[in-house]
């Protein structure tokens, strides 16, 4: 099976996300690094692009320029993805699909709900697929909540759980530290922090989980160090258009947990609970049963389970694994395409546009009912309401 | 040493509370059970009390009779427990107090604001303790919580994170289960179903631990399954007069979870984490450090916590000891009056009217804040503000 | 209901033993405190049980004068306890056993296997009750794993493993701590250290769950810190008459490890696994199905289990409780006697003469293969051989 | 960097360890799969390999067809990995060294002592690589516990426990099951099942972290189903060449546990344990002091626990990151030796012939003590006596 071929921009040397895609891109075998642009200095990103094996012709100086030289070839990559700064991700995605590319793009996709929109539309009209990168719903054990719901495990949902708290900004020195205060400074940052760092995360995994939307929110946010202008705890209840209640908190001041990200659901008929740390067990009670413990890997688990399971049971998975399934699920949907056929159902869960800007559309809302002490305010981007 | 003599009202025969509240007043041979009024029905509880050993005499008819034949006795008791249907609490204990007797209330204290301002300015008017039932505060792992907040081990506190969440009113088929509807019911429960049940207990947790008082809260409170009309699941957003921020999740519908009080406390310096299920273990990461265990019994806790441990390390204690702690800190406390001293500081611990009296005022200021979308109200008692 | 009335020989002033006694008898209501023998001083001894609430007359000196003193009364003691020094036990439990009292005797009961034999054969010839405190025992999931084997829940059974790991005596500076030494010494401890100490509490639990008894063993003692003469840490495999398999570590080295009593049970049909540490929770796997988590207290539990069981699902009970458990079926097997009736089934599991007997059998053999490079050994007492 | 080359031989279309063994060689891009002879039927070996992109002429037929091929290229893979049929790592991974390939051999590397031997003479004689696939060393705190032990935070080894057990094989059904009944049958797996199958990655472990090496051992070995000939169960006490004592359990037949790998570490400073189904968390307790959760990323651990982890704190890692970093050692050894240079001493770790050597004399030795109820045998090979 010919590989797919696969362009990143950027990424450069020194930086986390880079190697965590190309692991990602790579893990299955499924993709062939073929192009990139990886740095804002174009001499760098060349020749660091050469060093990790890119031809010379494919090792751009920037996106533009990337942009130009593939957009003609044969040989033109598949997939591109967008590991760009924020303030970026747009304009580069914007053009990208335009162009005829499938993307994915880092998370956030937009740093406004209207560009967000935009994005929507874009890929609407073009046919081309728009991912954006919520790897935690790649976990196998994710796939099979959102498989248990989905089939009528749990009956009608209740309630949505979601934390994701840690407290690696619970340090008042780090007021100064200059890697921590830019992600609390309104103006580097934008309108929130630790909701739009990691609480979406959360919100996204409640909504994929519970196959329902956000409609409406009412935020508390905080800043417990008090010279932060943007907040790091908040508390945000939501409605969802399943009728599903939601509550969620975050925080970077929750000295003791690491990352803290569990989701519970509670439907009419049981009930789950899930931790990133210790992903590979999944606990789940049926009403009136007792408490058992769902093992990744174990026979007759869902569709969607199985495929995004790599190790035998009792064995540990985790986030880059978690992370590939993203691009297990991409090269999939690029194959079928190619292959003019229906892509394989169980594939065709990755977070997408729709996703990137209804997590926009959720920060915003946060962070105005934040500022009006809680008020209820719509959570849908205007062109869902 | 003489014991001190102890009597009950309420706790009649098939009742839960009353081996509960005999255990606990009997596990350190401080109390001798020496008189009761045990039951509505005046017949049956004065055959139950002499079967349990009480004298002909002092085994009562009603609480009105007992509090006649007590109060000219030179042996009367020395504490009174009231453990009647709640609408009786008030009533009950405001004739006590007067007559002279120190007073152990079950929750809720009262059933209004007003008639726990009257019990508190009773209690202070005739300087007998009036002490509350807050029993998961007596664990030794909460009291050494108290401690290292109060001696400054996390520094400021910044927020308090607390929670009472179970499943056991999940199933929509106990919506006419005459043993749990009630519970629902604002005509027999008054304002508020699963926060004035569980929720106020994790509220005291919080205010324990940290030393600080609410002030004002913000409540979302649903009815998960539609035909209650008072909440099964509710979460509250708090302030403390300390500066700390609060949240609060309690659930009557979390399927999974068997009881689910636990608590987390965060500060400058540190952040700590207990869980009554597995009392015994209390998580705790200072700043910059790594997450540690501390295990009750282990040498060189505070005295709030020696003093409140009975086994040795490794071995388990549960629920039953925590509450007989509450009466341990009740004799010192009368025993030291007795002998005209100053109690040990350490015992001085127990709940007290004052904090019956803020349960209540938060429980009114929940379903106010529940009905207005939210709205933070002042969650203090009138005579406190 | 008449209280039971109790006595106590040993667990004087200042020593750990005697509260816990006094706590777990007098838990449930079911004994009355009335005579005691507490201390090797008389008159501490006569002074402490007087301040503890005895009257003058049965708080004596010594225990032959308690015998002396109970034998002849209307109203004697229906049990006495014996918390003496280990070289004691045997003299004292013979002697009120020949006098028709029922006793419940402190581990180890003897120091020899003919004075074990001595034991079984006076509670036999004189109809008493002789139990011995293997404590654990008493917890109401260990109860629960008893009735689940017994009723066939795990088939026949293969294996079962046994830890009594702890780490307080890691210290090499404790070879010189007179609190420790004397347990290495044989001069004082006998043959064994930490098998004896802990090791056999582990093995009872073994023997208990299972019903089966061991027959043979093959241990590897040594002595982690080398100034000891006898074992701080010991691997002992060991056959049992119903066929299964046994596998017991007990450590005093473990550092990290408080107390480690842990029981895991495999047969046939499924698995189970429970921890002192937490012992509210017991996991049990059926073939071929999940792991589920047994709540102490969930309805429909065992008869063993639920009469043992005091609090509501979902808090914790400890290790007090389970004590209390053994007074509590001792105090029925008394009143079934007395009325002459058979006795609770679901009660008559208190540890018995039996149990200690087999005991100090296993210590002896453990002793004996240790020294043999574990040659295996026949590790049943000659009376039952 | 000009990627290293890299050759497989088995692990043909369908098995389990050929996608492995690619993800881990990949994963960090250090490895191009360049040439392989994936399945015993050459064509379907061929086909395979060219459909995983392999060139035409380096898809080969068989190993032998392979090893012509790729002695006289320039090119040539620069590692083979052996991932066929046990009874045939041998012959194989000698012919690859002798021909100059450095090789990592699937386990267990021979069938026999001997060959074992020669194997390891072979490699120091050619000076060629030859690694063997014990792979959960690779886990980023299994490496960390090591450089502990190493450095000295727990003081001299007094005691390692290791466990390897789980459930998959407790049917007893399953003794006509043909993917498991072979395991059990002496004809197709040689004098040990268990023990040799799991039971050695936990003994490779034990020697790994502690730095010691086997000396001499006492097996209790078990069929818990009866029709089976080699054990499903195994007790085996040992002692180590740094005097440490040496615990290890490995068991198919327990149910409810999945995996079951762990490994305790006592010494007279600390203990450590380590359980591999949540690898992200390493349980650490000084003496005296309290026990410390130890997180897989955590600023200021070892060089080598740095080295092998590759995603934030909080993010769960997993197996094939753990193997993949086997290869990554591998690739730093292969650069090393390129570039005439000393290789980093933390990736010196990748275990080698001789672990593979020192595995299957203890198999042969737990086989004979097994046999003779558990004589201490010598389990060191010939060689190194």
């Amino acid at each position: 099976m010919t590989k797919l071929k696969w362009g990143m921009i950027g990424g450069g040397e020194g930086s986390q996300i880079g190697p965590a895609h190309r692991l990602g891109a790579g893990l299955d075998g499924e993709f062939e690094f073929a192009a990139g642009a990886l740095d804002h200095r174009p001499e760098a990103g060349r020749d660091y692009g050469q060093r990790l094996g890119l031809d010379a012709a494919r090792a751009y100086g920037d996106w533009r320029e990337m942009l130009d030289g593939e957009k003609n070839r044969a040989d033109r990559v598949d997939l591109v993805t967008v590991a760009t700064p924020n303030a970026t991700h747009y304009e580069i995605t914007k053009a990208y699909l335009e162009a005829g590319f499938h993307v994915l793009c880092e998370k956030p996709m937009t740093m406004t709900i209207e560009q967000g929109e935009d994005i929507v539309r874009t890929a609407e009209a073009t046919g081309r697929i728009c991912a954006v990168n919520y790897g935690y719903s790649g976990y196998s054990l994710v796939r099979h909540m959102k498989a248990m719901v989905a089939r009528g495990d749990l009956g009608k949902i209740r309630l949505v759980k979601a934390e994701f708290a840690h407290g690696h900004h619970a340090d008042a020195a780090d007021a100064d530290n200059p890697r921590v205060r830019w992600r609390y400074d309104p103006a580097q940052a934008g309108v929130s922090a630790q909701f739009a760092d990691c609480g979406i995360h959360a919100l996204h995994m409640a909504s994929f989980v519970t196959g329902q939307e956000v409609t409406k929110l009412s935020a508390d946010t905080v800043s417990c160090i008090q010279s932060r202008e943007l907040e790091d705890d908040a508390m945000v209840n939501f409605r969802m258009d399943g009728g599903a209640v939601g509550r969620l908190w975050t925080s970077s001041i929750a000295i003791g947990r690491q990352h803290g990200l569990t989701l519970q659901v509670f439907g009419e008929k049981g009930g789950l609970r899930w931790a990133q740390e210790q992903p590979n067990q999944l606990y789940w009670m049926p009403l009136g049963e007792r408490l058992q413990t769902i093992e990744r890997g174990e026979a007759g688990l869902s569709p969607e389970a199985d495929r995004t399971s790599r190790v035998t049971i009792g064995h540990a998975e985790g986030m880059p694994l978690a992370f590939a399934n993203i691009y297990k699920d991409l090269a999939e949907a690029i194959r079928a395409e190619k292959q003019g056929r229906e892509m394989d159902p169980a594939a065709n869960l990755y977070p997408r546009a729709e996703d990137g800007l209804r997590s926009m559309a959720a920060v915003f809302a946060v962070a105005q009912s934040g500022k009006a002490d809680g008020e209820w305010v719509d959570a849908r981007p205007p062109m869902y309401r």
